[in-house]
């Protein structure tokens, strides 16, 4: 952290690659503090665009296009974790700096990178096994018990690109299924609930956590988060310890979603994380004094973390696809904060945004 | 309200005339529900278009430039009270529906209208006279007593453009010194506390009112605004009941900030209205599920009002001129909340940015 540039003043100019409606929250917590932004988006009046000062129109992975972001900016950051290694060749060269950092974007873009390095760093994760061709299938099941989850090990996202194996007969057809790419063989995990943790970490290496989420996922997508999750002090503690391991790990600097498996037992495997702001932190727009876009600004702005405690039991319940036909109800009920991101097309599927309610705590 | 105008669905673009902070803070709320924002605004990468889809540089008092925002728009408001007739003519004649409406804006830009019309309708103010020549002074200061306070019927605002006149024989100095216009001298207030209300009206006529805000200036500039204030249950009635029928007798859409004097014997006059959101608003930023901002965006857009009970006590503190050099101590601050408005020159007494500091209610 070079003393001189941090923290940014106001007025200074932030990049994010990306012009989702991740990009769109993050853009408009910048504005609340006096900064610029700046985004590259894949077309031109993206979610991210309509509420930035500049709107550059490209290819995430087109070098030049982030280049050219990187040097409007003051600091350059992501909205999404598949960004291609050009790309981010770029960025580092560009002279502003970056966060997260991009040892944390390639971790998190190979399954297999990612549960190594969570368990090189004591963080526990369902058992696995790297599956290159589909005869690394039926040796992966023997360990790891049938059914056992086969997902591509880069991409592949919201339930795409996996598939179960439930014998060694059925390797060559699960395999062909997802594309015969790169793989990883996941154990089952007989979990009680999915729980996550949005934490942040600044260039200082100062930690700050949001109250645990539980949520819950319908056909692969994230439906609802409840925070604060109704869970143990003790597994709080869990989940905040590996959540500020990770960061530490990583010497990582941003918001981090940290998914989790909560067993019977009351251990936590971490499932998946993700280096940037995260879906099932949306609650924090409503129920936190700082949300989550906030504290991605003020983190990779080298200003100090904002407070994390809730101001409220927060339900947030995705928009996706026709779901937001219902705005004009959802507008009308006292007790719904909307949040619609500016898209529109409302494909099946699509997050078109979502609800937050709030109950006392 | 043409039923099949409203309500305005997402995605539909509301134009605002004006690029300044208030511009600002209302494309981030309609942002958040979806709608795409357009801006007049007279200088390129103002506050408010720095966060919009669309910002058209131009004067507001220029009818071509206000016509082309209009034909962008699907609803036309204003940031500020001080349009031309011209310009509100070429909006009238746009077809997209204004609000608030124009009636409310003319009444608002000239003291004497305002007071009278306030009196029209049952709201007491301070006595006045019109003054036309400085020959009008004497006689009113014989009706209203000495001293009493002149000021320009138009324009003027934050304190300037008004002077005290303490007898007679000032009147031809005092006159020339405000600039030997059209004025309008007030007999003295002796009030114990400025308070206000922010209060919003829809098309289909429904009204909402947020609690009433006690407001201190300084050097004619308002500093803070405390809200709830601490007052008495007859005084908050008295003063939603002035704000209620202020909004029906302007047949108003929008929100509106109304100031009011609170007398020594709990009577309240009205000083003055704005046809717009307000400073004296900026609490319900962090102060309220729904803000003002947001209010406002929703009644105009022929959305229902939001909810306007306060989640907390707040103080509102502008940031005036190089006041906003503190952002880091005050971003450092976990009760101070912090907005700042892209501004990068802090003359003296401009408006940069506001802290809502949060106490339980």
């Amino acid at each position: 952290m070079s003393a001189s540039r941090f923290p940014l003043a106001p007025g200074s100019t932030i990049g994010i690659v990306g012009g989702g409606q991740l990009g769109r929250m993050l853009a408009m917590a910048a504005a609340r503090l006096g900064f610029r932004v700046a985004v590259l988006a894949r077309e031109a009046g993206s979610p991210a665009g309509q509420v930035s000062a500049v709107e550059l129109v490209g290819d995430y992975g087109d070098p030049d296009a982030v280049a050219r972001l990187a040097a409007l900016s003051d600091v350059l950051t992501f909205e999404f974790e598949n960004v291609s290694a050009a790309a981010l060749a770029a960025a580092e060269g560009s002279g502003a700096p970056i966060a997260p950092p991009d040892r944390a974007l390639a971790v998190a873009q190979d399954r297999v990178d990612e549960k190594g390095f969570l368990n090189l760093h004591g963080l526990a994760t369902t058992a696995f096994a790297p599956i290159d061709t589909a005869a690394d299938i039926a040796p992966g099941l023997e360990r790891l018990g049938a059914p056992a989850l086969l997902k591509t090990r880069r991409e592949g996202y919201d339930g795409k690109g996996q598939a179960w194996v439930k014998a060694p007969g059925e390797a060559e057809a699960v395999f062909a299924a997802i594309g015969a790419r790169p793989s990883i063989l996941e154990a089952k995990v007989e979990f009680v609930r999915e729980l996550s943790v949005i934490a942040a970490r600044g260039w200082t290496g100062e930690i700050a956590a949001y109250p645990v989420g539980e949520n819950r996922h319908e056909h692969g997508v994230l439906r609802t988060t409840t925070a604060p999750a109704d869970i143990t002090p003790a597994a709080r503690q869990e989940a905040l310890r590996i959540a500020a391991a990770l960061l530490r790990a990583l010497d990582y600097v941003g918001v981090v979603g940290v998914e989790l498996f909560e067993l019977a037992d009351g251990r936590l495997l971490v499932n998946e994380f993700a280096p940037r702001v995260h879906n099932t932190g949306h609650w924090t727009l409503d129920g936190c004094q700082v949300d989550q876009f906030e504290q991605h600004i003020r983190a990779v702005a080298g200003w100090p973390l904002g407070p994390t405690e809730p101001l409220a039991r927060v339900q947030m319940t995705n928009l996706l696809g026709l779901d937001a036909g219902a705005w004009a109800s959802l507008a009308a009920d006292p007790g719904a904060r909307l949040w619609l991101y500016g898209k529109s097309d409302p494909a099946p599927g699509r997050k078109m945004g979502h609800v937050n309610r709030l109950s006392p705590l």
